[in-house]
């Protein structure tokens, strides 16, 4: 029996395109991964008769009914009301979410409002899904054979309810099919390239393996679904679909195991023992931040210098006056020198460097927005790599920062 | 009169959470900025009669129904099948549509397919919007007083033609009202807080002025619509309502333009020719990304230390060994000195710094996770501030980072 879920996102804020609805979409793939179908997502104002009428509809209509949405303490939020008066029940002191956000509030040092009071008025029908990240209380209904659920519209709130509490309980309140994801991280080739590459294999995939090509930032991510009901049968069968790809694709694989690009740097430098450090010019300090992200990362990363001016880069950096006056300070050579000097000064293994146009201006003939030279430096070897991405400075400065780390990890897999 | 859209977003790939609903989003958005509230949007899967369903309810409940999605030449596309149902009408071979497409495969060098003529096989009462830039017609159609534009899911196809001749037919068909949005940016205070201060403020609003919360990591922006039909008469009264606002709120707005904390920072800066380098450990770089993410930061920006290990610190950043030793690298102490040390050694006006725990590993009882100092060193002047965030390191270094910047804010204001 196929489970369906319609998802209800609650804010004026998404309908006038001020935010945009990342609560549906990240719901929507992981209730898939989970085997539950989602047959609709509709988008809703903050207004009581149209939220009644499309809980009515959608409770007829599905097995998981999720609203995200409508839950702060202000007016124009209006999902608890709109619940109890759905159920036709009345709002109570829900306890345990008082004492919750009583002791949270304590540890931040803040004071109990009655703003605060009002968000733990429940419907007394409500089962509450505690909100370990904020104040808006999660909240578990079960009418006619339907699950409701209510969420925060703040998307961090709200997956962390899901991720800690509710599909946990989605799972054992439903009979679901198993489904098994396996996730193939590619970089440097496009989706039409990969699907030329895998064309004959993929024709070939049994009727219960699914391929979905996930296209992201310069990375393409490949996501294989399995269905069945053998757990073990299903894992050996991803397993050796994932083998096949692999084979197929050769050195774009970077991960297997849904690992980002910087993760799987940082175990390879954790594990041999390697410590890395930075010159970043145009990436400003993101290429350190990827780095940091990854918790753990004290035992590899020793440190950085964001080189923004030239000035920086001689006199800080050590970069000679002459490279940059000689060859500009997006250069191969000027690239090089600030990844091996970084790596020199703070006694590092390895050294990345990046220096480029990131836009929207400081463009030229010969170097227009979007021209970018990165660097590794390890050892006594020292690699660089031009780059030529596109006007869009939000989108350079990331791009930048994952082709550097990519041009390390194809140096890790030639040693 | 209001006039009212509803968008349907057709496609399986959005209901499994494999491609992001930009389109509704961007529909939104430009369709807000003509005068048109958008009631609902519904995002429906590639299937026959839950498009009829859909399509049934929405021109009777909206003057305007945009349809993306579901015009590709494949089998899983359905719209206009669905549409030509829905009026009960024949398709015929568009001859306008054909010898559009005929030219522009001409163009690049490519030739006819049977995959083309189907897609100019449209509904005989559609009027083409046409595509430019792709194979896939857009369509328009009258029913009963309601408007139904059918658009290709390509983001890129649908917004040209929406952009070239879509919003023009709307502009031409409705009388549309004015609407005006104002956004005030607060840092440092939650919703609940803000709600109570402005509570009286809120009450009195007239019905035509609507305010609503947008909370963020750290921050919230408030979002007041004014609709009307006099431009000049909104103008003054969203400004006067936005004055309001600032006197109530204080020092909490950072910006009365959509601005975020990083730009405003960022103009106050070029504005007084100042100059800014920073000392990040536990931001890891994210604190310089902020500032290098606003175009024209060169200006402003020299460059950063990423001092991760103590051992940086001391040598590159020259922090004391004694005050580590006394006091800990988590401590005003040593933030203080990173802060100065960095102004003094890259030479600029203005020092930043972040050390703490940002987890999930390295607390102690005395600095559990979460503990994080941060300084700002102006002139003579140096002031820190100890913060106690949470046991999330994703969410620690941007609340981090944001502290740092309000910091300098709050120290500009006091100047």
């Amino acid at each position: 029996m196929k489970i369906e879920a319609i998802i209800l996102s609650v804010g004026d804020e998404l309908l006038i395109g001020q935010t945009l609805d990342t609560n549906a979409h990240w719901l929507s793939q992981e209730l898939d991964k989970l085997g539950v179908s989602i047959k609709k997502r509709i988008t809703l104002p903050d207004q009581e008769q149209q939220m009644l009428d499309a809980l009515s509809v959608s409770v007829e209509g599905a097995d998981i009914v999720i609203i995200t949405g409508g839950l702060g303490p202000t007016k124009d939020d209006k999902t608890v009301k709109c619940l109890a008066k759905y159920f036709g029940v009345k709002l109570v002191l829900n306890q345990m979410a008082l004492s919750h956000i009583k002791a949270m509030l304590q540890k931040r040092g803040r004071s109990l409002k009655p703003s605060h009071i009002k968000q733990v008025e429940l419907p007394e029908n409500a089962v509450l899904l505690q909100n370990n990240v904020g104040t808006a209380s999660g909240m578990w209904f079960e009418s006619n054979n339907t699950v409701i659920i209510s969420l925060p519209g703040v998307p961090y709130e709200m997956r962390h309810i899901m991720a800690e509490v509710g599909f946990n309980k989605i799972k054992s309140s439903f009979r679901l099919p198993i489904i098994l994801h396996k996730h193939i991280n590619t970089y440097g080739v496009g989706e039409s390239q990969i699907a030329a590459i895998i064309h004959d294999w993929e024709l070939k995939l049994p009727v219960h393996i699914k391929l979905a090509y996930l296209p992201g930032l310069g990375e393409v991510q490949l996501r294989l679904s399995l269905i069945g009901s053998a757990q073990e049968q299903l894992a050996m069968e991803a397993h050796n679909k994932v083998q096949e790809l692999v084979e197929l694709l050769g050195d774009v694989v970077y991960s297997v195991d849904n690992e980002s690009l910087e993760c799987v740097i940082g175990k390879y430098l954790a594990h041999n023992n390697l410590t890395i450090t930075m010159a970043e010019s145009c990436t400003g300090g993101y290429l350190s931040h990827l780095i940091t992200s990854v918790p753990g990362c004290s035992r590899y990363f020793l440190g950085s210098i964001i080189a923004y001016q030239n000035e920086i880069k001689i006199q800080k950096l050590g970069v000679s006056e002459a490279t940059i006056a000689n060859h500009g300070a997006v250069s191969a050579e000027t690239v090089e020198e600030m990844a091996n000097q970084v790596k020199i000064k703070f006694g590092s293994d390895i050294g990345l460097a990046t220096s480029g146009v990131a836009g929207p201006s400081g463009g030229s003939p010969q170097k227009p927005v979007g021209t970018i030279w990165i660097a590794c430096a390890m050892g006594n070897k020292i690699k660089s790599k031009k780059l030529q991405l596109t006007d869009d400075r939000a989108k350079n400065i990331p791009l930048t920062a994952k082709a550097v780390l990519n041009l390390l990890r194809l140096e890790f897999l030639s040693q």
